[in-house]
């Protein structure tokens, strides 16, 4: 990945601080989301180990250098000088990172990542950094959702086909595992990420012989132990027919019918008639899998209906998050030094409350008691925060947040580049995956839905002086108002 | 990108056919979509160059087959045996590739690409080019839909930082600007696709100096000749005041402010404002640029509410295609031969009728007149089509779909590769955006919203006959109803 992967703005943003001097200035960028997706209460945190792997191979390349070059302003004239491009070939990453570890739930203004050093390189990394978590936070977020709704089935990523670009594909796979998908069809993901991957056959299968039993008897033949029949490119039920006929003979060969795979029609009949069909025939253990345009209420809807399915492949539904196919995201200036190297702490303003940013340099405490976690409030390393913690709603700022009862806290961003150097200590999928679904199932046992968080008081405070000052006309020219 | 790129189970039924002797059958799939995206009346073909792209490198690496050769059967042995990773090792792309050419509109059921070639080869393929082509297309068609709202207004895709992943954002700005879009802001894909690039500034600019004006002054100076402000940062209104002193600024250097840029706040007052205090300080030609979740729906809104905002930088809701987020193509087997190298031509069936396949070998035959086109007929390579096309409507079956009137006719399934051989002449990407947006500016123009798309008679007659085979039950055998 190619630094050039951002937006055109960061480039002429970071030549103008080049060109002011200002590229060297300490600054400080978090990146948050506004609300949790599909009108949700939590969001799974996912896309880090992507964002390290672009961060440690960050670097203009002669070729990236050359094409720059070529760039006109409206006149025709190089839009950037020569000395601005050199100082771009010999740039290296000398940022800190701190980030929350994929797989933990995050919640709306929650800093996700903060991103300190010098402003040209935090400028120039927004639009990837956000182009990375966005994404793969709200498909984590989708399976989730997904794993919940089928109530400890197995859930597998079948959506490669109708995904956003192979990239839409792949860090697609990578967030539904660790959302708690148990395996992907795509096999690249499975490779390159390490992740398990599953698979059937399809109705192109079936077509290319003579009659559907030959094609069942031929896969069995070939995956006497990894055989699931699709059943339904001609007629479901004689499918299942042809299916068990086929189980009979693999179980002649010691091997057993894993599955039969329904792939249209009416869910809820034909899996209770199909569960019938195997189970009086003696194969019980016969899973039933399902695809078919599934999603979180679907499943939901399938399951209270009584369909007699086991396994669900959840594909175009999940891969784009087709019900909210974006996560709001943003990535915001909070603070930067002057010129005497003293930290100003720096708002974004708008018509639209949810768009106001939170100045400062943000770590992020969770508490906890009984081992569940209880609230979270977002302070400034500067300002700190007390044992017994003051703070303000985030949403409803006259209200305080008490956070007294708890039994344990920690600061949930952790160091990921110092100086440029990658400090994390890998951790695998697997390890991540078990985190985000321990944290899911302990969630949603919780009797308030609506998580606190919390802007600690001084920040608070800062805040509301912050918008106050930006807020007051200048002597002499006219309010808004 | 690998030939791993593919669903899992693309890979057990080529082993499956090469286990059974069949993988160099010779077959014939068909990628088609059901129905056009948006609630929509055209689609745009889009993702061909990336097709050809990825078949002139599809090749198993050494790590791939290693990948491969670690998978296991669920008894915990090798899935795949040697001989056949070796066989995929050596094994290169000898396909024949015929295709719609990008920037083409096209229609439910039409085949987008018609692969011809050894069973195995092309079972391999199906997941990639749905994923580039579904998406692909999606894209286009949706940016063709946002232009055609713009009328006539510049549109720049500005959605990177949403989209679904890197690729997700690459292709996406691909297609953008195939489907109509000026420029894009995806830097990475100006370099890679030869698009144009632009971009204002972001509000952690503004945040980054003490006051808005000092920071819209910094820019004018470091940007005289590429100077858009974005005034949202504090107050829009203000900001206006401040962007016009700065255009003042500008012409004593010599320069011009080219425009400012709202996101927030309600657009059309805002922009009516603006618009006028623009003009009344002599700035009438600088452009209004708005951002904001806009999309077709929206920007017809403002438009048709008079706001005064004469650029649209479109991001996410383009770039996700917010409201659809997929295409629902699928790629189906429909003619394979026989031992004796005779076609038998295939179609699944679905209790779905939309889910129906069409079997043959298909040419796709566009007919004109007076230089619009007036009707599509599918027909099979074998059965050709009459001067006077006998067709039935793809929808209505029962109604013969007439054309006689026209005045000439194309086949326009393009030759792509001969045998694995690259036969398409390499277009430039300006003018496959051309086409399209001729062909979008042709089409809107039509008074039948509907667009008559037929099967050539034959093989709408072979169609029928092949369910008819199909659902009539066997001697012996209970039929379904």
């Amino acid at each position: 990945m190619s630094p050039l992967l951002t937006d055109f703005y960061q480039l002429t943003m970071a030549y103008g601080y080049w060109q002011l001097g200002m590229h060297q200035r300490e600054a400080v960028f978090h990146l948050v989301f506004r609300k949790n997706p599909f009108h949700g209460h939590y969001t799974v945190a996912c896309g880090l180990a992507t964002v390290v792997e672009f961060l440690n191979q960050w670097r203009f390349t002669e070729s990236d250098i050359a094409y720059l070059a070529t760039l006109p302003d409206v006149q025709g004239n190089p839009l950037f000088p020569q000395a601005f491009l050199d100082y771009l070939k010999q740039l290296r990453f000398t940022c800190d990172v701190d980030a929350i570890p994929e797989g933990t739930l995050v919640f709306p203004q929650e800093p996700l990542l903060r991103i300190q050093g010098p402003l040209l390189q935090c400028q120039l990394l927004e639009s990837t950094l956000m182009n990375i978590m966005n994404f793969q936070t709200l498909i984590a977020t989708k399976a989730a959702r997904t794993c919940l709704a089928a109530q400890g089935d197995s859930v597998i990523e079948f959506g490669m086909r109708r995904a956003q670009g192979v990239d839409g594909a792949l860090s697609a796979s990578r967030a539904a595992y660790i959302g708690g998908c148990s395996a992907v069809s795509n096999t690249l993901a499975g490779k390159l990420y390490d992740i398990p991957v599953r698979g059937t056959h399809a109705h192109s299968w079936v077509c290319a012989f003579p009659t559907e039993l030959a094609a069942f008897t031929a896969y069995a033949q070939v995956m006497p132990h990894n055989c699931i029949l699709l059943v339904d490119t001609y007629d479901t039920l004689q499918g299942v027919r042809n299916a068990i006929e086929v189980g009979k003979y693999l179980r002649q060969q010691g091997a057993d019918l894993l599955g039969i795979r329904l792939d249209s029609g009416d869910m809820v009949a034909l899996s209770i008639q199909a569960r019938a069909m195997l189970d009086e025939a003696g194969f019980s253990d016969t899973a039933i899998l399902a695809s078919n345009t599934l999603d979180e209420y679907v499943i939901a809807d399938l399951k209270r209906q009584g369909a007699k399915i086991s396994m669900w492949g959840v594909g175009t539904h999940l891969v784009t998050a087709y019900d909210q196919p974006a996560l709001d995201g943003v990535y915001k200036l909070s603070a930067i030094q002057d010129e005497q190297g003293q930290w100003v702490r720096k708002l974004k303003l708008s018509e639209q409350k949810i768009k106001i940013s939170n100045p400062g340099r943000h770590q992020l405490r969770r508490f906890f008691a009984n081992s569940q976690y209880v609230g979270d409030i977002i302070y400034d390393l500067d300002f700190g925060i007390d044992d017994v913690p003051q703070a303000r709603h985030l949403d409803e700022p006259f209200h305080p947040l008490h956070l007294e009862d708890y039994d344990a806290s920690v600061d949930i961003l952790q160091p990921v580049f110092k100086r440029g150097q990658c400090v994390l200590q890998t951790e695998s999928i697997h390890a991540i995956r078990q985190r985000a679904i321990a944290e899911v199932q302990d969630f949603v046992k919780r009797d308030d839905v609506i998580y606190p968080v919390g802007l600690e008081e001084q920040l608070y405070t800062l805040k509301t002086q912050l918008i106050d000052v930006i807020i007051t006309p200048p002597p002499g020219r006219k309010s808004k108002s």
